[in-house]
């Protein structure tokens, strides 16, 4: 009998492969969900551990944990690296293939510089617990870096954190960023006076997170002025270089430069279809499957996929969650011999915290901002946090962090040896100036 | 009136530096701490992060963080890489010297291969929060790979984990690696039984925890082999080789060996003393200070320092700990024209964790064993983990650990490509064979 079970294979363990993956879980089909890491990211919570107010494995839980009783599941830790689509097969890293009867694609995204990939050394951008990791050891050092030449009886200039692009993730990075500066490291050093530092807010088009309504855009905006961030709208970054940023003719001096403004699709999405749009996503029809291949879905960032008014859904973990409940909802009414749905998004709302009692938030007509915003979206945050034990650790994080003005993941790990980073910026200046 | 202020530069953030810069916190002193490190590591919980049972950020906090509130000490993140002990100088990795009236190293140790550095590739040892993650790594690849290779119908091989040296680290590391493959991950797997992994403990002496009284050995032992750890004293590692490790002739294949069996202090001990001992150990005088630089004291794990009757005190964080309050109040004595004192070790104790309501425990003529040596071993370290937050946070994790018999920070962070060590484990082979 389990000979003739059809089997599902799963690419990534986000929140479209994982919902998926839970919902077929203990059904008659085998499952098997491959993904590079073994551990599922709460990305909404990144930012956090980039400005060291969390650990990685607050916000991380192993796969393999989270869909352990689910004796229908296998999990693989490999690397997806093509598809035999007519022959329903998966390629993988190590050179084994992987057969299957459907196939969910939840490959997700990853940062964008336009064409200026040279950028990236530069401007690290926040997709994984990785670039975290290296945006807080950045951040941490930046101001590590100027205490020591000040003790050395050097000018260490200024402090200048620059933030490119002011979606979500770039205004939740600015506010967290002049919170460390004001608040958490504010008595910590001798020699330098960390409130002192700047936090720039660069953004090309006309309002901060575009996607929200204007009020809240507003709201917004005046939220991070108040806390002291200088957010300029309208402003292209025409270039991204060592220790500086340039908009136009106007040169800004910057310590630590993060990079906020684009997302590009998997590269798995070329190897899908021919039609990618330009952010590289991959159209679906209304069930999420590719018209070629109806056995095939995706979703998540890696989808184009619309609503019934021909919008096109953002790239929020609550649409991945939704199309990866309701594409394993599809397989098995399928495997019951019943037809097909079409995918309809039910809309939760927009939420973007800014810093202590700071955010904006929409649900449905309602608007809210300030502390009312900040407690709905802090409450909302604990509850989706998957795992037990992770909203145990990660509520007893931000008491502390609230009630303390502290951060307690302050660590620099696998440090990159004291001011190489300077060294090859300041060698980088020489080559190109 | 502060440019007569003497200055006391402390190298090293452990326990030893930790201590001397806190005992002359707030006192008419300036002290400058330096350390390559941004944090403090409490080293004796270390091996949990190898094992998944603790994050990184649970036992390590920031020297700033902890330090802020003594306005006489500074903390710079840096290196030390020589001294000018006449000119009393220590020279920084950046160019820079700092000038010192009264100078405290205490940098530590590493593990020490004998000779043979080229063991470590395959068998890391365990000092740092970063060794911890590569360690925390490689174990949870072992089982990864083995389930993949199952998985595409190959056999794993022989899932052995090999710990070299049955000090308190080796027997800590073999207690928990027993836990991870017989509780923790023993229902995370489809093809692989995790239960059949095997854990050998090697020791080159005749009995484990030889610091330990002999009754405490035996039953060390005896707790190690009812956990279904594979212990072998007189076992002498002839070679370490990728996959394998050789005792003489019997070749023991390995997926994961760890190093637990040699310690080598900081090489900074060369630069201070033509007369180091073969642990690279610097002899020290009563007081700890040496011979021919009154000025200069050397502490913890660094310093050849011995007790009232001549014997060598041990490498304990206690110890540490106390050489370092000693030595600030040897300088404070000093300054206010008293004469030093020489140090006495007040002994606390020895204690080793083994697993589960498994450890060993002397204080004073007291010994224990089992679950009362366990209880103890829990609450002394939860006391003695620095700053209030941390041990909140272990709490909970050790609670979850305990009840759900659970390990939460099973993330393999900054993978290594996918079979990229077997891969160059292989061709490593292929090149000595």
């Amino acid at each position: 009998m389990s000979a003739e079970r059809r089997r599902v294979v799963i690419i990534g363990g986000g929140f479209g492969g994982l919902y998926a993956a839970k919902t077929l879980g203990n059904h008659l089909v085998d499952v098997v969900l491959v993904d590079r890491k073994n551990h599922h990211t709460f990305q909404p919570l990144l930012y956090q551990v980039a400005t060291a107010a969390l650990s990685p494995g607050d916000i991380a839980s192993p796969i393999r944990g989270i869909l352990r009783r689910y004796t229908n599941i296998q999990v693989l830790l490999d690397e997806v690296v093509g598809f035999d689509l007519n022959g329903r097969r998966v390629h993988l890293n190590d050179g084994a293939d992987l057969a299957y009867d459907y196939l969910i694609v939840a490959a997700g995204a990853t940062h964008s510089y336009f064409g200026q990939e040279q950028w990236e050394a530069f401007a690290p951008g926040l997709k994984t617990l990785e670039d975290a990791t290296v945006i807080r050891r950045r951040i941490l050092l930046a101001f590590e870096d100027a205490e020591r030449q000040a003790a050395e009886g050097r000018n260490p200039g200024p402090l200048n954190f620059v933030v490119v692009g002011a979606g979500p993730t770039g205004v939740e990075l600015a506010g967290a960023l002049m919170e460390i500066a004001r608040g958490v490291l504010a008595h910590d050093f001798r020699r330098i006076d960390p409130t002192d530092a700047r936090v720039i807010l660069l953004e090309s088009g006309p309002r901060v997170l575009a996607a929200y309504p204007e009020d809240l855009s507003r709201s917004a905006i005046q939220q991070l002025r108040t806390m002291g961030v200088d957010v300029r709208t309208g402003s292209v970054v025409t270039s991204v270089e060592p220790g500086l940023v340039r908009v136009g003719n106007v040169v800004i001096p910057s310590a630590v430069t993060l990079w906020a403004a684009g997302v590009a699709a998997s590269p798995l999405g070329k190897m899908l279809s021919s039609n990618i749009d330009r952010a590289g996503r991959v159209p679906v029809g209304p069930d999420l499957s590719l018209a070629e291949h109806p056995e095939v879905f995706v979703i998540g960032d890696l989808a184009a996929a619309k609503d019934e008014s021909g919008n096109m859904l953002p790239g929020l973990a609550a649409v991945a969650e939704q199309e990866g409940k309701a594409t394993a909802k599809n397989i098995l009414r399928e495997l019951r011999g019943e037809s097909r749905r079409r995918f309809h998004y039910r809309d939760k709302g927009l939420l973007a915290t800014i810093g202590r009692q700071a955010a904006v938030a929409r649900f449905g007509r309602i608007h809210l901002t300030g502390l009312v915003a900040w407690i709905a979206w802090l409450s909302i945050h604990l509850i989706l946090l998957i795992g037990f034990r992770n909203r145990v650790l990660v509520l007893v994080n931000w008491a502390w962090a609230y009630f303390a003005y502290q951060r307690g993941a302050r660590l620099i790990t696998d440090i990159e040896p004291i001011g190489q980073h300077i060294a090859a910026a300041e060698r980088e200046k020489e080559r190109t100036g």
